[in-house]
């Protein structure tokens, strides 16, 4: 199935859930296993795999282990069902060969299937990724931290220059297959980013932790075109940090979902 | 020795060859080999390492080879001499946990001496590369691909994008550890750069393969206040495909490095 007809398969709202396995918060017991990456995030991924549709492997938590790190982010990957969408946040960037080494390491290699891409490089900086129908990419575009307006709030040309990501995001669009990153905790500025996106899915980071209104984009995302994936990662996955972690991490999910389908 | 001591020790335009071991253009008997990586980057520096200063491997490259790649990274890093800087071209770029990860990956684990960044996410995405005065970064800020201009020309509020990226990258330069990446083939809009820029040190790709013009660019920096890299890869790695390619790479270094000093 390529990547559009997937997105069209889910629900308007769906959870992603992030996995962010930082080692200090991991729970005693994983520490001391073998494969702690694999352990905490198969256990997140098995007690919540019937109420989120995708997960969110952020690489630099993977990356910091090194090679084993590497290792376990693979087994991580094949960890999660068919039917879900498990997304590689790399937030890569780079010139045409690189970033089709990138492209092949995350696709190919890992078995992602999207990944989130850093635009600042240009149209040829993204094509590479987007070669293969089955696979996607959400493009940076409003970020959740206060640094996110440093440059995304710039005013170019008329328009802020996250609109340009947006438009730049459209222009590549030709398979379906081009998402975006919207950030929950600014809502107040998506009317324009969805009037311009039109149809494109929407990965939103921002809620649980970082305090973002799930109300305000319920109300943001009634009349979009596309499936939006709200994703949420220490809420849910450091809920607790005793044995009890997945089950904890399953009740949070819960929550969510129902205040999104409420 | 930090950051900013170690690159006042350097002529003012300084040869960087980054290492890029893409499999298809590795010689034939290097690729037969245990760790095709190590051998082959290894015998670039061991021949080039009386004429550069520093070496920069692209993550990608060594990222798309899993965790086998990973672990070479390691290794080749440690065959860097320590007077030389050793840059991660990693380009990443994520809000700040996030970043913090991937700062103790780059310079703690794999011990580089400096990261290439992205600043699209912003001040606070990049504040936690820069609290080692030892380490520093270079802030992607007009690159040399024909995509760069996509965003990077935007005229925001007065002034092009990259304009704005450098003065981030000047409030963020507090231990002197903050460098910028300007693309060779632009040096036609390098004036305000560098004026913007001050005594920022310069990482600057295009040259050999992409066409840059080492002479505009010697002009350019005349009355420059600080250190250029001067990166060239492929026109140096891959000027012979046999068993003479380190000698071959010595070579291309050699003709680099008495064009910039002649």
């Amino acid at each position: 199935m390529n990547f559009a007809q997937k997105v069209k398969s889910y629900k308007k709202i769906n959870l992603c859930i992030g996995l962010d396995p930082v080692w200090e918060k991991l729970p005693e017991h994983i520490r001391t296993s073998e494969q702690p990456l694999v352990e905490f995030c198969g256990e997140i991924i098995d007690k919540t795999k019937d109420i989120a549709v995708s997960y969110k492997p952020n690489l630099a938590f993977f990356e910091v282990f090194g090679s084993k790190g590497w290792d376990q982010l693979k087994q991580v990957v094949s960890l999660v069902p068919d039917d879900c969408i498990v997304i590689a946040d790399g937030k890569r960037g780079d010139i045409g060969s690189t970033a089709a080494a990138y492209s092949t390491s995350i696709f190919d290699k890992l078995s992602f299937d999207a990944a989130t891409v850093n635009a600042y490089l240009g149209a040829d900086s993204i094509e590479p990724f987007l070669k293969n129908p089955e696979k996607g990419i959400f493009i940076l575009t409003l970020t959740t931290n206060p640094g996110g307006s440093d440059l995304q709030s710039l005013v170019c040309e008329g328009e802020p220059l996250y609109i340009h990501v947006v438009r730049l995001a459209r222009r590549l669009n030709r398979l379906g297959n081009v998402g975006l990153v919207v950030g929950a905790t600014k809502t107040q500025y998506w009317n324009k980013i969805l009037e311009t996106a039109v149809d494109m899915p929407l990965l939103i980071p921002g809620i649980g932790a970082q305090g973002g209104d799930i109300d305000a984009l319920k109300l943001e995302l009634a009349d979009y075109a596309s499936a939006a994936f709200v994703n949420a990662s220490r809420s849910i996955i450091y809920a607790s940090s005793e044995r009890d972690f997945g089950e904890r991490a399953r009740e949070e999910a819960l929550k969510l979902y129902e205040h999104f389908i409420a």
